[in-house]
């Protein structure tokens, strides 16, 4: 039972539910689901998807989220990045528009949602720690200016693809001839004016007597007025007869039963974009939740989270939506709107299915410029070249990992930039730990201290050699200990014994004990004896199961 | 000057050369030069090439090794385990006995001995470690095994091929109809002598009153007698008449000058077999020159074996070779044999030359399965199975790394099998590194010393939570330590202050400093203070650099 409510998290704050938290979760519920029906038709836009696509995400996998995930107020469903992924990867074996794109996209959210439940469920949710902060922050930063160029052809009514920054940029300069000037009007109206609601509207709002909150949620409604607003204008004058773009028919439907597609090939040609999809969700995922949960000192459980949002993408796979994630905007509207529990997200998906069902002809009319404007303003918040400062002031191996994450994904794709920067962090982080720290030491006069001989004025014998290792020791470094204390013993020809202290040793793998097995043989060689001291218990047992510590050609000092 | 000295270190040895030490080398070299003609042929059909490129490849080679090289006694040649390498990687390019297939050998010695340079320039000799021991161990054994059944067709005088076991096995069953037994008596009986001589003939010349270095030369002699047995036999009964496969004619001549093709398609489907031989060549090549370098007290230079050994490739690349190495059983034969200087290396290359020009009309009757022998007996030696018994025993992670390498290099073949290696070890090293040791401290009573509370009896507040941090801390950990301390403070709701002991850490990079930043603002949005202590200097300065410290809701203890 305990283990059964491990994996249903909702039979804990759904015992305990009452009318008091019903009427909060409910007020969420309305504010997240107004701003969610702007956000929704973006996204699906950005992922290339036709608009009811992005409501329908937002349906099946909130509810699900809702069942499974540990966060209380995560609010699940399209993001910006996840979005621009899915149209990166589904851009490589389908043409936009057709039936094949769609099928992918749910082919997708398909494999992503499998490979986080099965993450969840061996609990392999560490393997996001591969990306590091640096990488992520060089990601996100590189995406959201793909992401805003992605949607200037829709702002100047042209039409020009490519999925790297050179490849947009020339295209959209080759189509410049095509530019339709009330589009722009339309979308570089809506543009400023969610820059200046972004930026100038909740200050406004606070000095006219609003409380915080007020200002805020009124603030983030911003898209709906330029929703409304140039739909109606579109509409009254009659755009779309002159080039403008409209979102034109939506289905009113509740979210369609689909199947992702099970052709090998296909499978096998998005796998490794459906693996990077869920680490990246996750990791954006996981720190919103975290920070969320933090405020009400609540608990998140990573592995049983993989579970919520693989849930949330399975879900998303077979009711018509593309990957998705927990978002960071509409989960801080959500939290800030009072939500208390998962089941707010249950309202909003009910929300959305209303309108789904009975809403979507009002969109008609809706440029596809405004849908553009929101989406820029949204992702510009996301690029934050500052990381590239921070990280040269703090240390160069991780301003190098940024840096070439950022330059790599605008040129070659999200893909590689993500894969480049996470193999340059791993290998100079395995760079640096291939030279453990070793410091030649000697005794304090008239103690029992060991001190590093270049610090203190400490005593020494020439004949004895004393090196502590201050780090544990592995493939990585292990030839490196053995090559210096070769070295070290061959410069020092009036050297008899040597004694390593292993006071700072927390592990010896296999690798190591050959090395330290070379060194006793090539010191033996050498006519020079080998010591150990200060081995840790752990240690020592292990190395007994060696022949090390029998063929050692002196002892070990405890 | 130092500097020119340093890349070569001919000018060192070469001052100090005299008499004395030029009869030492010749002896080596006379000695070594008569072990080296058969497996010479030998590891060239190994590579699957005619039987002068192996004579071709350890003549330049070997004085370009003398000239850039540091060991004094290593030999440079073809050896079993890079010409498997070869023949697997040309397979891929090029038909056996073609043009195109002698170009594709030269273009890959090119292109390692380019790497191996370029690795030594740039002191990369590092990434070596990425070899770990198992993973090493567990290939060779495994290219051990695919060495000896790649040679059973020669014994049984059948034509057979493949990269893998199942492949292997397969063609070898698919043509054992074309049986021919003289070959097989030929290549039985080779192989028998072989084992005998390699179990048997030390001790028994030892009993015989033979010195026991003179018993190990003869010992090692033990080819040279089956090749010349084997040669005659052919030649008096005319066995090549009745289909027993034969040397044939090898042409007399110097090595012939060669040029590696330049083609972009060829370079870029050799590169990554390319750098594979070039590590594994010199990770074998550097373990032979350190283990004899130790018994005489000499000192190696990693990276300059890399430029030696780079040099050789090169070499072999130009001059009708194939990709060459530092040979184990080579090295240890000119070491008993008494060479002091790599001027020994020079005069091994002449009496190779001559070999070249006059002695090659004598192997024209060679059967080959003689040579399949001399491969079987030689590598059967490399396969030792109990490195499976002693990681499992050791430590279950290199256990793991093993068995891996092992069953991937036999049915998937070499390249795939190691890669494997590499990324299952690398995996393994930082999921261990992934959670970090922490322990909760408390202060032992009367002192000032904290210990860990679940080993010692030790005072402790409930308001508040003392964790000592035993290790560095950067991307793949910084989220264990942020999760740990959310977790443990929302359970210890009586908690009011945390403090991180950070004796135990020598590194915090930005990844760990932008989670120390969350840990520090969630803990204040849970009212709970949070405090570091005895931060070490280095890593201090490095966090005053950032806002850490002065965002701190309180303070750092020193």
């Amino acid at each position: 039972m305990q283990n059964f409510r491990q994996y249903l998290p909702i039979l804990d704050w759904g015992r305990r539910y009452n009318r008091n938290t019903f009427s909060n979760d409910m007020i969420a519920a309305v504010i997240v689901t107004i701003m969610l029906i702007p956000q929704s038709l973006a996204y699906a836009l950005l992922a290339g998807l036709p608009p009811e696509a992005g409501i329908y995400a937002s349906i099946a996998p909130i509810v699900l989220y809702a069942i499974f995930g540990t966060s209380r107020a995560l609010a699940v469903g399209p993001v910006a990045v996840v979005s621009l992924l899915t149209a990166s990867a589904i851009g490589q074996v389908a043409e936009t528009g057709t039936a094949g794109y769609a099928i992918a996209a749910l082919t997708l959210a398909f494999l992503s949602g499998g490979f986080l439940v099965l993450l969840g469920i061996f609990r392999l949710g560490f393997l996001a720690n591969f990306l590091s902060h640096p990488v992520i922050a060089g990601f996100i930063t590189a995406s959201g200016i793909l992401i805003a160029v992605s949607q200037l052809p829709h702002i100047l009514g042209i039409s020009a693809h490519g999925h790297t920054l050179p490849q947009m940029l020339s295209s959209i300069f080759a189509h410049l001839n095509q530019i339709n000037w009330i589009t722009v009007i339309i979308g570089g109206t809506a543009t400023a004016f969610l820059f200046w609601v972004r930026k100038n509207l909740k200050p406004l709002l606070k000095r006219m007597g609003l409380s915080a909150l007020m200002a805020d949620i009124l603030t983030k409604a911003g898209p709906v007025v330029a929703v409304v607003t140039t739909t109606v204008s579109v509409w009254l004058f009659g755009f779309a007869d002159k080039g403008v773009k409209i979102v034109g028919e939506v289905p009113q439907s509740l979210p369609p039963l689909t199947m992702p597609s099970l052709s090998p090939d296909l499978l096998g040609s998005l796998l490794m974009p459906a693996i990077l999809i869920s680490i990246i969700g996750f990791v954006e995922s996981i720190s919103v939740a975290q920070t969320l949960a933090a405020k009400k000192r609540q608990q998140i459980d990573p592995n049983q989270e993989l579970i919520g949002l693989g849930a949330a993408n399975l879900g998303a796979a077979f009711t018509g939506g593309f990957p998705v994630t927990g978002g960071f905007s509409r989960s801080v509207v959500n939290f800030d709107a009072g939500s208390e529990t998962p089941a707010a997200g249950i309202y909003t998906a009910m929300g959305l299915a209303i309108a789904a069902l009975f809403l979507t002809p009002l969109v008609f009319f809706l440029p596809k410029a405004t849908l553009a404007a929101t989406i820029i303003v949204a992702v510009l918040s996301l690029v934050d070249l500052t990381i590239l400062k921070k990280t040269w002031n703090y240390n160069r191996d991780d301003f190098l990992a940024v840096l070439a994450t950022i330059l790599l994904t605008l040129t070659l794709g999200v893909e590689v930039g993500v894969a480049s920067g996470v193999t340059i962090s791993i290998l100079l982080h395995l760079y640096k730990t291939s030279r453990p720290h070793v410091a030649e030491v000697g005794l304090v006069p008239g103690s029992q201290h060991f001190r590093n001989i270049h610090r203190h004025d400490v005593e020494t014998d020439p004949s004895l050699l004393t090196l502590r290792v201050d780090e544990s020791l592995y493939f990585i470094n292990a030839r490196f200990l053995q090559d210096m204390v070769q070295a070290r013993v061959t410069e020092g020809t009036e050297i008899k014994n040597v004694i390593l202290m292993f006071s700072a040793v927390n592990e010896v793998d296999y690798s190591a004990l050959e090395s330290l097995e070379a060194i006793n043989l090539r010191l033996k060689d050498m006519g020079v004896g080998f010591h150990l001291s200060e081995v840790k218990g752990p240690v020592m047992d292990r190395l007994k199961t060696s022949h090390l510590i029998h063929d050692l050609n002196c002892d070990v000092f405890l």
